[in-house]
């Protein structure tokens, strides 16, 4: 009943609850609900508190981090409400508390909360609130985990996508392969998820793909090639042209014909022997499955020797009958070196055989790749088009975790700090607006934090913005625009 | 409709769906289902293969691992069935594709699988098979990922909890506080239940707890210290003694009075001066609706000159009212010197003022530990009692991914190989049984393979054991025990 209310609620507000089912209300530090209990018996739990999100430092060695997961934020607000189970739950584990305290927690939701943050997707920086958020403070605390459980992992890989982008260029393809080494199965979805905002082409994950619309790609594996024994386990031979006026009846002969032509050309004599049968066979049935889209894993038994001339004698093949390949996957190996090998076959192919094109072939490459891989290709010389990048994608291996904190900055109107003796850990205190400032040339020189009060800053006008602990650190800033960066998503909602 | 059914069948098979309900049969990669509609095109998709899924290194440069996964792997098999909405999905995905396919696809269950696996939370070791599952080789390579993304994060999250145990040693507690810095939110569950499976003792995580039964812990936060201005603010001062044979009508003078005593006390006299009113106003808030279980987070000013003392007054003035206070957490600083010091300090408390089992308090540290930082504790010398982990176990900071592959062995009775370049990465062949052998003293001695037709290894016999590729590593072993590995878990099922 309790349920059926609340996603009635949710309906009527329109927004949907989290992607992740088990996104719930006890998602979170049981402290959240002893000091929510510890606030009600002292009379405070309504006192009204502002709380920042922020991180202290970029990941990855870097200089930038890309802001995600707001929107799932907003969905669990939007759908937050205890269940009678879930009260159930909470009063078995808190067996001492009293009966109104568990009344009040039945009766909550985050009407009276207000998120203000910084858009999905935009770059940020340490200390400045990504999201600075308001209202009772029993309920904002147990907000706390969720809301940095939902953001730390999805700003995280979505920065790490972000820098794999940057590494490879824009004319690369860039594929998320990591969903079998994530961090569990919605590790694995929000890899997905965040990696296309962060710059990815498309993914692997076919429930990623349903659940966000992002391009899904694949082809086949090594267990596909070994599976195949030889051409004589090929009973369905026959393959009808790409503009259906023609029928070639025995499509495995027309292969090993090529594959006959390729060796015996003088471009490509000696180079190798005779290849793998088992190969050549599941690239045959691969090719008569997907004539449309023929890519073939080509490094089961040896890339040069056997691979590429394989998938090139079906590649020729299926060009009779007027389809055109895509190209081959690399797995294993020197990319750098294998990447330019088959490129230059590609292009012997295309001069020996006239076959417009064939040297612009795609290679696919994906073995262990992460940033460090793809600079140090980049200065070897490739000629890889597209990248599948899994664990240290999807796992954010370089580190694998994002430090945001959320830290109460205002109470009753009073600001409250947390000290440390470490002076990196010491809170930013009040409840604060923040600014992007633009230079002549439209690129952003600076973020500033004010006072909610203090006066913001105007376009045309000098302003000294001052690091708020390295005194040396300071600049005067004429901004030509001005960007107020954190924004109202609750109540009400933008997605 | 046809979800209805499936969730008919799985009743009737007793095996509830996974824990996550995001793990349905699209949680795999695209490849999967491009190979299976070349293996139906190629009339293959019923033959029948058998892949070991295995690990080829111990991950945390260590000497083992713990296997976890199993029951969500068996979970998801036993409800394996695609419902009309995800046919509908892959037919948009895959348009070439025929007809017939989408009706093999929606015909399929997993009734002709074999799931042959080790014990779930056994220490395993690499290229002995975890698992192994036979099968109609399109449907197994559609279990490939969703396998792979179960028993990858879940082995190795394991293992990291019990390597963590190991050098905590038996008599601390060990508490998972990973939710916040988590890849997802479920790597945050499964990062709780499996932690607990590797030796932890309880979870911050209360969504966790309720699911999988873990004991759930936690108290306050430095917002929750902050959020209190001074003793004022606590209006109702009352407190009844834990037989209820009496009420003190204002406890926080009790409290004040208390406090005034330590700092006179000849022993303590100038260790302190005036300590935080706000923080001592959240631990009397605390006890007040915490008698039983009053544990205080004593590093949000200074843990010596105010967190401590405060913690004491208060301790005390429960002490007076029949309660036991339970401890204080530390949360940054040096843990090793704060928590000696601390220790010191509850012994003068016991001491001066006659406090039975004072010196004993527990004193729980939390900040960014890890195998390495608890190991040089150790080395240094604490006072710790429990220790509270989050970061470094929750995202296995250290070796952030297992690298479980899924290797077809065997198909139609035909052994399969995979080569590479690399020796490490070449498959080991055929259809295997695997046997623990044990010494005298009843130790594990070492784990075997043998082909499944081959003789198993008997009690009292002299074998000769031989590591699969390197020709050195060789022993001879009269096992008095011998245990078969791989049990049947599917069809059936052992939970």
């Amino acid at each position: 009943m309790a349920e059926a209310a609340a996603n009635g609620d949710a309906r009527r507000r329109g927004v949907p609850r989290p992607t992740n089912p088990m996104v719930t209300p006890l998602l979170t530090d049981l402290y959240q609900f002893t000091m929510a209990y510890a606030y009600w018996k002292a009379g405070k739990h309504l006192d009204r508190a502002v709380f920042d999100l922020y991180f202290r430092k970029n990941p990855f060695g870097g200089e930038f981090t890309i802001f995600g997961g707001l929107e799932e934020c907003i969905r669990f607000i939007a759908n937050f409400k205890f269940t009678e189970e879930e009260i159930k739950f909470l009063r078995s584990v808190m067996p001492t508390c009293e009966d109104g305290f568990f009344e009040y927690l039945s009766s909550i939701d985050c009407s009276d909360v207000e998120v203000y943050a910084i858009p999905e997707g935009y770059v940020v920086f340490p200390k400045v609130p990504l999201m600075r958020i308001e209202g009772p403070v029993a309920v904002i605390q147990l907000l706390e985990t969720p809301f940095l459980s939902l953001v730390n992992y999805a700003s995280l890989v979505t920065t790490n996508a972000a820098r794999h982008r940057l590494v490879a260029g824009k004319s690369k393809n860039l594929l998320e392969f990591g969903l079998r080494r994530a961090q569990g199965p919605d590790g694995g979805i929000s890899a997905s998820r965040y990696s296309y905002m962060g710059g990815f082409d498309a993914t692997s994950n076919v429930a990623a793909g349903r659940l966000f619309g992002i391009p899904i790609r694949g082809t086949h594996s090594h267990a596909f090639v070994s599976s195949f024994m030889g051409l004589d386990e090929i009973t369905d031979k026959a393959l009808t042209s790409s503009d259906g006026s023609s029928k070639c009846e025995d499509f495995v002969s027309l292969v090993q014909n090529w594959l006959i032509k390729i060796q015996d050309s003088s471009s490509l004599r000696g180079t190798f022997g005779e290849t793998s049968q088992s190969e050549l066979a599941a690239f045959t049935s691969y090719a008569l499955a997907f004539p449309n889209s023929f890519l073939a894993l080509v490094d089961t038994y040896d890339v040069m020797r056997s691979g590429v001339p394989n998938f090139c004698a079906v590649a020729l093949a299926l060009n009779d009958m007027g389809y055109k390949a895509v190209g081959i996957r690399l797995d294993s190996g020197d990319l750098a070196y294998l990447s330019v090998e088959t490129r230059k076959f590609f292009h012997v192919i295309e001069k020996d055989f006239g076959v417009v094109g064939f040297g612009k072939m795609n290679i696919t490459a994906s073995n262990d790749l992460n940033e460090e891989t793809i600079d140090a290709l980049n200065k070897q010389g490739h000629e890889v088009d597209a990248f599948g990048i899994g664990t240290y994608l999807v796992t954010c291996y370089a580190q694998a975790a994002l430090g945001c904190v959320f830290k109460l900055v205002e109470i009753n109107k009073q600001p409250r700090i947390k000290l440390s003796e470490d002076v990196t850990k010491v809170s930013i205190p009040c409840k604060k607006k923040c600014y992007r400032l633009y230079g002549k040339e439209g690129y952003p020189l600076v973020d500033i934090m004010t006072g909610e009060d203090e006066p913001g800053p105007k376009i045309g006008e000098r302003l000294l913005c001052r690091h708020p602990f390295i005194e040396s650190k300071r600049a005067y800033v004429v901004p030509q625009h001005v960007e107020e960066l954190l924004r109202c998503y609750w109540p009400g909602n933008s997605f």
